[in-house]
């Protein structure tokens, strides 16, 4: 099987199954508990906790445990109180739990702005910078995107905002970036930083929100007053550590990583480009993503013909799955043609891709479909 | 070591471990993606579902898996969809995911009505007979207190509360029962039910909220729109699982694990008499948890004197282990001695406990504190 669907989610790595099956197993306590070996639980979920901050380089911010990264990117739209005539700005390219939960509070009252994608699938600065205002609670806007790899400019986006209004919140959307790509929130400026584990050969079900310290957050969820009450719900210790364990791994390897995955995107532009077949590269960013729309063939139909194959790509986001349309790639100004004839090729560091027989593949499974 | 702290969490199975090592090694696809492998594990998550429900026999229900009981809790209270004068019934004995929601939404202007326990920690269901009228929206009372092990007649308090008010949406965190104790929930005719998996020897981070099919349920989550819309986040799948295989295993054995821990309770009551320890007994109900107070001794003394022999126990629920107070003993009428000298004592039927040799522990530690 050739999985190249790593944007959707990643296999956890061995190391990270160990660890997890050492807190399901063996230092399976309650981490609230009060007896020496609960305490040493506690210890090692605190000290994840300091570590991912500093992997980040986040030295004004605390860390939350969160189940999701939908989670984390929900409890930031609860932490900026927003009230009926407030405005927030997310870009056309969010994942769903930021821009399903903008809708949310756009029927609620919340003026909800949404700046435009350039072609390349970066947001358009300029537009965002129209849009801003001193009304302005809450800037939402992904550091990389999950459809096309692009890479938005946090750190410039995030001066923008806060000339205009030195109060209103920056959230950025790390989940595609994190363990990846350079991440430094000290330098980005963000009030707001969120991660995820299952996208870094982690556990799903575990991810964390970074915010400044002195952000008042307002929790989802009310009870036994974990994570300092702003997440009740006994903590899931082996996610966290399971997290931690593939964020380490990340991190150690990232620059060697980051090569090994660019030179796998640019052979397979190559051998695209030589095979004959008739496409576009959507976006342009992160090596791990590549998002192609190959010229008369439906996206869709050709993820099942490659499946016969055992080759696993996507269309779009797994969220998105079920839908025909690509609301990112029409916000970068591709045709309809192109929407339909979207794959997502996304890739990891750690499995062998024979390119050459890969894009072969595709290639006479076009040529078939085509026929 | 001797673990005691059943009713704070469990240790997961090796046959919970071996399930949950597939899913995130082998099986590790993204529920919401469409190729075969993923469509798999949907199936696998969708079979986890059914025979979940199953087990509660739920016929008219449907299943959202939660990150934890405590987000199921918090989603009930969402989706009663409170406004400022309604009103609410729950038990003093609630756990805090109830309790601190209900306080939450009193802060909100919602009238909360705490209904007093009796001596042998059960509601006292006159008094709730009494304060339910028409005007009530939601009534939570647990099945099994995760303090005492009291067990509440919910199939009553369900028939009293439809009696006055047709309407209202009853719900009962089964937290502590399910797995353990004999649930119906068509019998007890709640709207919701609650469960956890790692109280049962499943992981953290994982639970499921039983809805009555008709009921709107508001998510507190919005996003990716998995779990029908309902709960956004990419889909658990390793939890899910771990969470089911839990329950297999649970189910399976539960009459004769109940019958073992029966008898493991009993024999440490019966020791305790022969010990000549002065203690009294708080609740009476599931025999996984034994709460005790002892005669002119804190529990939190006695706690860390008993870990230097290795036996774990705790002072009332891990939530609570930070306050020297407890509610719940203190609602059943406990004196400030009984709840200061309070341990609670939780089994599970997979140990086997000597019960002489630690009972004999408790008495020569309590002896020498007493000293």
């Amino acid at each position: 099987m050739i999985y190249l669907d790593n944007a959707a989610t990643t296999q956890c790595l061995d190391g990270v199954v160990d660890v997890m099956n050492n807190y399901l197993k063996h230092d399976y306590f309650n981490a609230s508990s009060v007896y020496a070996p609960a305490v040493k639980v506690r210890r090692d979920v605190e000290n994840a906790r300091n570590e991912l901050l500093d992997m980040v380089f986040a030295s004004n911010h605390k860390l939350l445990f969160v189940s999701c990264a939908t989670e984390a990117n929900n409890t930031i739209f609860e932490s900026a109180t927003l009230r009926s005539g407030d405005k927030i700005i997310v870009s056309a390219g969010e994942h769903p739990s930021v821009f399903e939960c903008a809708k949310q509070f756009q029927n609620n009252g919340v003026e909800v702005c949404v700046v435009d994608l350039l072609p390349s699938g970066e947001i358009d600065e300029e537009d965002f910078a129209r849009k801003m205002d001193r009304r302005v609670k809450l800037v939402s806007v992904m550091m990389v995107s999950n459809e096309t790899g692009a890479v938005n400019n946090i750190k410039r986006i995030c001066k923008i905002a806060k000339k205009v209004n030195p109060r209103v919140l920056v959230a950025t959307d790390g989940v595609q970036a994190f363990g990846k790509i350079d991440v430094c929130v000290d330098d980005l400026g963000v009030d707001f930083f969120v991660m995820s584990a299952h996208k870094i050969h982690g556990p799903k079900g575990i991810g964390a929100l970074v915010y400044r310290k002195d952000i008042h957050i307002s929790p989802l969820l009310w009870g036994g007053g974990q994570e300092n009450g702003l997440r009740s719900g006994t903590e899931n210790v082996a996610g966290i550590m399971g997290f931690f364990e593939a964020a380490k791994l990340s991190m150690k390897n990232q620059k060697s990583n980051f090569e090994k995955v660019q030179k796998i995107r640019d052979e397979f532009i190559d051998e695209f480009q030589n095979s004959g077949v008739k496409f576009s590269v959507n976006g342009n960013g992160s090596p791990f993503i590549l998002s192609l729309s190959f010229d008369g063939i439906r996206g869709e139909v050709l993820l099942h013909a490659l499946e016969e194959h055992e080759i696993l790509v996507s269309t779009g986001s797994a969220c998105s799955s079920k839908h025909s349309d690509n609301r990112i790639l029409s916000a970068m100004g591709k045709s309809q043609a192109e929407v339909l004839g979207n794959v997502r090729i996304s890739f990891n560091a750690h499995d062998a891709y024979d390119v050459k027989n890969i894009v072969k593949i595709f290639a006479s499974t076009i040529e078939k479909l085509k026929g």
